[in-house]
């Protein structure tokens, strides 16, 4: 969309009265500018960013115009960023990481080996559901890049950063995730890191 | 939006191919129409009747119109469809009503009262949350009645028909809730049962 971020990092799990005034549920993303105070929660972001910019992008629109494409964007929306972050990604990340940064009153402790098991396991039928969208499509939801790309692509990169998805078990899956690592809004992202994780050499190799 | 709906039961736990083809997450309530095969997603559904049927509503449409606004009510539906049913409706439901037709190798069985135990424990937080919406609108995402407010009863009633909402502790949701159950459209509803299951006396009372 052309808009520049300033990413803001929130513990969440300390609780902040200012953060909590901005979503009283607690969780990220929340987005903040000057027109709005707060708009909580990724898919309500990629409503209001579609409802106050989408009419100026033409063909880079996120969200097609017609009922049953925005259906079926909205249906992958909330595929990946409620089923899959439930699923696979919350817990592989929670554990990994979240954890290393709690106190052990907020939960904080060694990772439970138990989850990790079970979120790779998922993994592997999140993997195959992508590939099998693929075979029909040049992107999830259809002939265009939607929102439910950037979705698909937020929740497997922060699995792929911890080394955890099995690329090689779908190739369809592989070549669309490299697609979408070469643009210019994505590659960025790719630089961030978390102190005292390092990402395995693939993560930000837009050619893996 | 008089609009007449068949509603049909749907077992998700016997996971049908059928039912499955129409939404592969393998969750209720999938909405289908002449147009369109499937609408999975109760959230989808609101944006997608909205989308074919708000603008002829007027002043009863269910999804304002700016986008400020519009943010409010999505954030509510997520907070009721979401994290209300994750924390309070999915384990009432599932430990009272579907465990009693399930198999046992489909995870019926006897409640689990620890269960029923946190997911009351957490209903008064978010009784608490409503009444404390209330306090400054006359409905949940303000001046209108919008589709925040229908999250909220479909999630609350649900709960309601199995005798668990503590009525007596927030005077301003009680009061809201009852407005609500005296809509024609949600008249009906009350009438809906389950068998083997009786509501306490209050549940179809419009005036408890």
């Amino acid at each position: 969309m052309g808009l520049e971020a300033e990413l803001i990092e929130e513990r969440v799990w300390e609780r902040r009265r200012e953060f909590l005034a901005l979503n009283p549920a607690g969780t990220t993303p929340v987005l903040t500018e000057e027109s709005i105070e707060a708009v909580p929660g990724a898919s309500v972001i990629a409503e209001y960013l579609d409802e106050t910019r989408g009419l100026a992008l033409g063909e880079r629109r996120l969200l097609p115009e017609d009922p049953a494409s925005r259906v079926e964007v909205r249906r992958l929306m909330g595929w990946f960023l409620d089923k899959f972050d439930g699923e696979v990604s919350s817990f592989l990340v929670s554990e990994k990481v979240y954890k290393r940064f709690m106190s052990s009153a907020e939960g904080g402790g060694a990772p439970d080996m138990a989850l990790i098991r079970a979120a790779r396991a998922n993994l592997r039928y999140h993997l195959k559901y992508i590939g099998w969208l693929l075979a029909e499509r040049n992107w999830l939801a259809g002939s265009r890049m939607t929102y439910a790309d950037l979705a698909a692509a937020a929740e497997l990169s922060s699995v792929d950063f911890l080394g955890d998805v099995p690329w090689d078990e779908d190739e369809a899956a592989r070549t669309w995730y490299s697609r979408l690592k070469s643009r210019p809004s994505f590659r960025p992202l790719l630089a961030d890191r978390i102190a005292g994780i390092t990402p395995p050499g693939h993560y930000a190799d837009l050619d893996f």
